[in-house]
């Protein structure tokens, strides 16, 4: 770890930090040894009350002993189930916060950036709050069900019985979370630290999500997460922006905000008795800069399709009398925000404006109801 | 959380705790709402100097517009790359530990148990110990390549492509961690915490190792981990309990001590040469109890074969010159432990030994060098 600033870029070229180390390691590859050196220490400690991890839901799968990979005889596994890694700062008072990743991520998205910086999840609980971070079912730590692999394998279901494996390619993150128009030309008033954007590369996890039964157990998971803190703010990002709305549909006495950080989608489908329950919340959706650069992918050609769902959105509750409101930082002079805007060079900025968000909207209507 | 400590036991079934909860969220399964109220709050709050994850390795593959689930154009992902999550505190001194997990498992293991109670990651935390935690290349936040799943989705690559991905069932899971001879039957003088085994069922997931490169990249991971940190213990259980020794193959002088925890085997195949060069390092391998029980796995019919197997390197290495040895907790009168010794509900008390071998085998010879 460092406390001096190094700052290497190279664009459409791997990053080459720490090269004497790895050829001193016999190593193949240029992307070595780079994240440990960067990685940035707190001028003050971090104190936690607790800190630890937990699963929530789940159910039994008895799978045939191919399903398992043959190791063993038939059995049951558990599937569905939903880890969480959580960290509780000293004291009582602010609500706690669940931090939820997009696509092809894990909960990694919140922690340390990939420059090394701190990340959300640390920076929410120093400013009081107890911070919960996910992994979507079928992903990271929380696991899926491997059944339909080997009886493909094994010949005794077809191979389109598969689902497709999303992967984000580098090439396609470049326009996609907006960094630049193209890969390695960033924009000038870029926020994302594009020298690391190797490190953003080894976020990248298989996503089975068209594998998964719908809707994403992820969304149930969320809302008896939130009954079970007796109340939260529930974060979504990307393609989990949209899950704190589903969740909070499931257990609106127990959400106590929610904040959409670049959803992929505002829902348009929702009755006017839904729009009515979701009024009850305080609602923030929250979108970074340059979001008419052509994504590259033809289901959603630009990320200002997604601002616009969303702003109908918080008009429809609005209009059912709600607390819903647009945090869109160009407005305020803050430019070049990016779709990662959780790992931008000034993400404590924003994610200030979040908190304060969360103070005025949630917290005090908390204490005003006690 | 709770400070009061209930305990319920349902052998057989599935543990039921939280069900009003679960009822009142519609939930359809006896899986849910267990493991929030039952996390324990330690007295003293855990201060650290520094906390976060990064990755260490990690190599471009390029791919086809297919085997990225046809999310845009054909183009580079990172492959091989190992997630490390790593806890600091206050203060300088004591060596770093590195803890790997076991098949079909990830870090999760080392984090808080099954019912609730402090991990081992916290716990040498607090004694003094940097700690860093990775999932295996290939698994949880380290991800894979899905590009032969995707091939074979598409008819370009043959379903015998797909490796097999291997998941032990509950009923594996009893006699082969040595909860009890069969699922439902636990040993009485047993340390395994059953009442939460759905717990440790929710800590699965699909372990493709026999589709990854030979050795595990993991293993290189490692010794490039050890070289960032100048020096640390490597801890390996089961499936990685042998990573330790690859890994200090690498970097001999990067490894500081090394910590077999279980073993599935402990290699016989070293050259003198290799022998000579593991010889010049601290080992301890650690065992738990009821080793005779049948695995009911074909290529390991039971854990005192792994057990003679790393008496037989421990001789090797004495014969050597060598400081090796073996943490047999029964030679102790401490009785019970299984195969998850990190979890059962003597957890700390094993911690205790392998952390009183660190000081005596590993920081103090590390002082004396200086």
């Amino acid at each position: 770890m460092r406390s001096d600033r190094r700052v290497t870029v190279s664009f459409g070229a791997a990053v080459l930090f720490g090269l004497t180390l790895a050829g001193a390691l016999g190593a193949t590859g240029s992307l070595t040894a780079q994240a440990l050196k960067d990685l940035q220490t707190p001028d003050t400690p971090l104190v936690l009350k607790a800190q630890g991890s937990f699963f929530v839901g789940g159910e039994k799968s008895e799978e045939t002993q191919v399903q398992l990979g043959s190791l063993g005889p038939a059995g049951h596994i558990t599937v569905n189930q939903m880890y969480v890694r959580y960290m509780v700062p000293p004291g009582e008072g602010k609500p706690p916060v669940v931090m939820v990743h997009g696509a092809t991520l894990t909960g990694k998205s919140w922690e340390t950036t990939p420059d090394g910086r701190m990340g959300w999840d640390e920076y929410f609980v120093r400013k009081g709050h107890p911070v919960y971070v996910p992994d979507q079912v079928g992903r990271g730590r929380s696991g899926f069900n491997q059944a339909v692999l080997n009886d493909v394998r094994a010949g005794s279901a077809p191979p389109a019985s598969l689902p497709p494996w999303l992967r984000f390619s580098d090439e396609v993150v470049w326009p996609n979370f907006r960094f630049g128009s193209t890969r390695g030309a960033p924009y000038p008033d870029g926020q994302f630290p594009v020298a690391a954007v190797d490190e953003l590369s080894k976020q990248g996890v298989p996503d089975m999500s068209f594998g998964m039964p719908r809707p994403s157990p992820t969304i149930k998971a969320l809302s008896e997460l939130a009954v079970q803190l007796n109340g939260a703010v529930l974060m979504g990002h990307s393609q989990s922006g949209p899950f704190p709305l589903d969740a909070a549909l499931l257990a609106p006495s127990a959400a106590k905000g929610l904040v959409l950080v670049e959803p992929g989608r505002c829902p348009d489908t929702y009755t006017d008795q839904q729009i009515a329950a979701l009024a009850t919340l305080p609602v923030l959706a929250v979108f970074g800069d340059h979001r008419d650069t052509p994504t590259g992918i033809s289901t959603r050609p630009s990320w200002q399709l997604s601002f616009d769902s969303c702003q109908a959105l918080i008009g429809r509750l609005k209009a059912a009398g709600g607390d819903a409101q647009m945090l869109n930082p160009p407005e305020r002079g803050i430019r070049g925000n990016s779709h990662m805007i959780m790992q931008d060079r000034n993400n404590l900025q924003i994610a200030d404006l979040i908190l304060q968000w969360i103070d005025e909207h949630v917290s005090k209507r908390s204490a005003g109801a006690k």
